[in-house]
């Protein structure tokens, strides 16, 4: 069998642990686990309530999740798809026990001792073999996978980030909840009163931020982006500023980046290097790339690439990525492929 | 009768007629001279082919529109909300004969000789009595509105501005498409296999450029608003540069604008000034101003006024408005509401 995703028999011989399971990150991973050839009986699916998810067609039974990280133990590998306070319990506690895990929430991307890791980016932090590495949110993944090209061509003096969010970002419910409202916008009842997790009408809407809004006028969403982009790109004073908003699509998240480099950098240089980057898709078509035809795909795809208007060392491109796969689950995924296996 | 949008006893004994007037902008139009109180016997509407339409409840006749120039000299005041090439022809040989001419293409307002107005902006121009005025891009109309109050108080540095922008502002089609393609996406079949003036499906999706783009990367849309913006602020070195998408809601443009000013500016000074002037209207809520909720309405709503996190003299804003009012039925009425009546 082929490594996909980089997922070795090596790897495929590890027991994997996926906590938070049934959210849609969790069923995702899942999936991309099987897909990449993983055996069932080593995936541990573990949430709140005993149940059953299909990954990709093997029906896996998720069971409760231990009440002590003690009880994790057992695996070789354990990806967290967990709110910010599970995971801020259970990453340093499995850490320090051994076990190497991977924590999809927010919770430990900043801490100094935690890697903030997209491996074609910032990959080289894994070969220091840490026990826990922090995914980074999925706007910023998505966004940074182009701007790492460019900072590494030309360098970066500021970025701004204008973001297209997809419902599901917000998770199964959000999915649903866009799905009911769209229903409701046809003149068909919705299925049942479902609860949004979005604080007013997504379909044929447009919601100007994503997560609470600070006292300084800045949404959660735009300060990950803002922190993130900084670590990650390894540019701590680098100026990074952001808007963010839910658009009433399923899944992918778009951004436009308007940025300037630090150095002069010709577009049809820019434009090849792009194309040679792994996990980057250049797409030619003029109003491309678009979310729904890049859903459920591994690439970052990449459009509109342009000097910008502004003058100078500015310059434009619009980008597009499945924020379940390479905002979240591929990304983890391939952290724990770049991580030496346990046995 | 009191005189809403400006709207006197005097403007309201001219004769008036739409040229385009059942294209998405000219009923608008009707509907708001008809809600101003204009009479409908000084209301000719005309278009292509002969018909009837609604203004407001009040139905008013389509005649064909004349092949000549002349045969609209019984006028006192001619809106065009035709296509460039229309209004190429018919503003400058009207504007000729007298007839005060109202322009809402593109054609006409980069040319020198032709007022480009925002009346709440550059209203003064006005004064000089032009026979031909241009109505300026739906989404340059918005986003300046703010911009304008800002630029007054500390000048401008440069701008970044990312629509969202709606079906309808592609007209009546526009609106049509993505009501059949949302009515596909729930499961039913469209009313008809209308065509879309889209480049690929809006329903669910972003589309990332608006118009055609050009062989510098720039959209026909994105150029109208670096041009168009300079030209309405009065700052013709300004550095503006956008990214436009077209997102499936039905009506209302939104952008996220991101600007350096040009001298310090306290936000609490900005905010009191923004409440003072006219035609806006803050939004407190801080997941708002929401397309959704503005569609109707004649203001530009704001909000998300924020320091940008690039520092120094970054800011940043959400604005929210109609395109099909303040973008563009309502500021030619209000243009001509700004202009000496005839009569």
């Amino acid at each position: 069998m082929s490594a996909r995703w980089g997922w070795t028999e090596a790897h495929r011989a590890q027991k994997v642990g996926i906590v938070g399971a049934t959210g849609a990150v969790g069923v995702e991973l899942a999936t991309l686990l099987v897909q990449a050839g993983h055996p069932a009986e080593r995936i541990a699916c573990l949430a709140r309530r005993e149940s059953t998810l299909d990954a990709a067609g093997v029906k896996l039974r998720v069971a409760p999740t231990p009440a002590q990280a003690a009880d994790l133990r057992a695996h070789d590998l354990v990806f967290l798809c967990t709110p910010s306070e599970i995971s801020l319990e259970l990453g340093p506690a499995l850490a320090q026990a051994g076990v190497r895990t991977i924590d999809l929430s927010s919770a430990l991307r900043m801490r100094p001792d935690v890697p903030l890791v997209v491996p074609e980016i910032n990959g080289r932090e894994l070969a220091r073999a840490p026990r826990l590495v922090a995914n980074p949110n999925c706007t910023t993944a998505i966004a940074c996978m182009p701007l790492a090209v460019i900072a590494r061509m030309a360098g970066l003096e500021e970025v701004v980030v204008v973001s297209y969010q997809a419902a599901s970002g917000a998770g199964a419910a959000g999915l649903d909840a866009l799905r009911d409202e769209t229903r409701q916008a046809c003149g068909l009842s919705p299925e049942g009163g479902r609860a949004s997790p979005f604080p007013a009408t997504l379909a044929l809407n447009v919601i100007p931020a994503v997560a609470k809004v600070g006292p300084d006028g800045i949404s959660g969403e735009e300060q990950k982006i803002a922190d993130e982009t900084r670590r990650i790109l390894d540019l701590p004073g680098l100026a990074v500023e952001a808007t963010t908003a839910r658009v009433p699509v399923e899944r992918c998240h778009s951004v436009a980046v308007h940025l300037r480099t630090a150095r002069n950098l010709a577009l049809s240089d820019l434009l090849s290097e792009l194309r040679r980057a792994p996990g980057i898709e250049v797409v030619d078509d003029p109003h491309g790339p678009r979310p729904r035809e890049c859903a459920g795909r591994d690439e970052v795809f990449v459009g509109r690439v342009r000097a910008g208007a502004r003058g100078g060392r500015a310059l434009a491109y619009f980008a597009v990525g499945d924020q379940l796969r390479k905002g979240a689950a591929l990304n983890a995924l391939q952290i724990a492929a770049g991580m030496p296996p346990a046995v």
